[in-house]
């Protein structure tokens, strides 16, 4: 059977005087191309009668243009897709991925049942993932790794991995926090979070350089172990005080959720921040210069870092092999930390 | 031609005693269906050699499963997608929309280019749109509301619209957050945020009508327009301070974001809150209960608007026509402000 004879991609473009993926891009709207010129082309494939719709361009080049992003939760604790710093990363990445042109498509660790690979690659959701946290296990991720799908792994970049890692180092991260605290006259330091959770366990380790360094003996009652959430470390914090009075003198805190709902303990008993007690956090999120003292912390470069993690995924689209890198980290001081005078 | 004899969807269906609409959620993974149900069919679909894919599958029903979501930003604000309250609306609708075999597709105003029907539906991005926020035009939801693409807005769903609104009575919530300053002595009321945002006027109607309903006349100069940020809140309220002293005794903020700004100002400046001044809130994100004074606020019940909003969308996917409708608001009393006794 004979069809009508339709325009085809490259005659479009012949008429337009452009390439056939700048016709192909104006037609699906990219913004990638200057507007007058996507109007421009979108009017010719008009007046051509020429159609092109994204899901017949899929099934043609196997492409989505969409890139899934996992936020790789973990079963049980509360750290829900409603914590600011996961959030913050999703919108960091939203823009780094819609600055080349492709869409963000948000899921988790519950929604995606267990073959991530299958879930998004094969069933063409998406042309590849960017897991957010390695949590506890990284089961899930291995299996990924294990095929050829493209993906980049937000974590501890230092870890042995099968897998491209983006991230802070954590250590050092934890090492500055604590010397910070040591360099102000903090004799008795907790360190409050899970020092399970992978990307904990090296700030829990960098806690420990610091302390050695200085000479100052680990005392492992001053290990806090928490759930990595405000509610959890203001519970813990309240606690720890009523029974044991306040025996500390700084806490390096695993994240500023934590630091937070710890300094809002410490306020609430009339506890001096840093004048009894001086408190660090990590990630920099909006709510570290908000609160009040402000909270000096570990900034963690989540924008430099999302830009980074979409580069080495478009790589992996362009079938290079990529590898972990670290992002700088920066020791941010604000109020809730005494200075070294 | 003739092609060689496939099993089709039908054959398969009853191979495993099921619907070919259980047939065809289990292979795409979905998580409706009982996990040993999709792996069974799963298993069955290999054994017979049987293959369906997304893309494929996307140009036989034209359905994608996919939902975009279009952070509605201004601008010319400094607003952005990392705002907590958005973001936590972005959590929200994630859960409600996974809890349907949804995932979200997420967007903004400034990558979705000008025709949001065209750039999502009519490319097959996605099968229906969630908008959040009017801002200060509702002109690109206009132009999607004039098509036939299924939309539901959140926003404020007194306003007259061709299209279906869901969101908290900003007027009411205006009206509870100043008449529980004035019951708790304060006089001299401020109004802080964007009254010409759409979403913002009702608040700011509702802080006129309960001024009205006591007695106290409104004074324009009590009306502090600023853009809805945390950091414009802090610097107006610092200059206030500094150029007419402390002219107030109470503030209704458009938003916790602003509140918070405001009363980060107030505390610097050595201000009793709520001894001197009662800061009352908008939206109850994490950190209103995190913040000390603990923040009291409207409380918007993103959790059930999120799921009313899926629902409404799903309604119109089977075609039926749906209205705006009006979620509960909640007076949130907590430290920030002076109880009536």
């Amino acid at each position: 059977m004979k069809s009508n004879k339709k325009l085809t991609l490259n005659d479009l473009a012949k008429l337009a005087g452009v390439s056939t993926s700048t016709v192909s891009r104006a037609l699906s709207d990219n913004p990638l191309i200057k507007k007058e010129t996507r109007v421009r082309i979108q009017v010719l494939a008009e007046q051509h009668n020429f159609s092109i719709n994204t899901a017949a361009s899929r099934l043609r080049t196997q492409k989505t243009k969409v890139v899934a992003v996992i936020l790789n939760l973990i079963d049980h604790t509360e750290q829900s897709i409603g914590d600011p710093f996961l959030l913050k990363i999703v919108a960091d990445l939203n823009q780094a991925l819609n600055s080349k042109g492709y869409d963000l498509l948000l899921s988790n660790s519950f929604m995606a049942t267990d073959n991530w690979a299958n879930y998004f690659i094969n069933s063409q959701r998406a042309d590849g993932l960017i897991v957010v946290g390695q949590g506890k296990s990284d089961e899930k991720v291995q299996e990924v790794a294990a095929t050829a799908v493209p993906m980049v792994v937000w974590g501890d970049p230092l870890r042995e991995s099968s897998y491209p890692i983006v991230g802070s180092n954590n250590r050092l991260g934890g090492e500055l926090a604590t010397e910070h605290l040591l360099q102000g006259g903090c004799k008795n330091i907790l360190f409050l979070g899970d020092p399970e959770h992978m990307e904990m366990t090296g700030r829990y380790l960098g806690y420990q350089d610091a302390l050695e360094k200085n000479a100052v003996i680990f005392d492992p009652t001053f290990t806090v172990a928490i759930d990595i959430t405000s509610r959890a470390a203001y519970e813990k914090v309240s606690e720890l005080i009523l029974s044991r009075g306040l025996f500390f003198d700084g806490i390096v805190a695993c994240s500023d959720m934590v630091a937070l709902g710890a300094m809002r303990a410490l306020k609430e008993r009339y506890v001096g921040i840093p004048s009894d007690v001086g408190v660090v956090g990590f990630d920099d999120i909006l709510m570290a210069e908000l609160s009040y003292p402000s909270l000096t912390t570990i900034k963690q470069n989540t924008q430099s870092a999302s830009q980074i993690m979409v580069d080495k995924l478009i790589a992996q689209f362009d079938g290079q092999e990529v590898n972990s890198s670290v992002v700088d980290i920066e020791l941010v001081t604000r109020q809730s930390t005494k200075h070294k005078v």
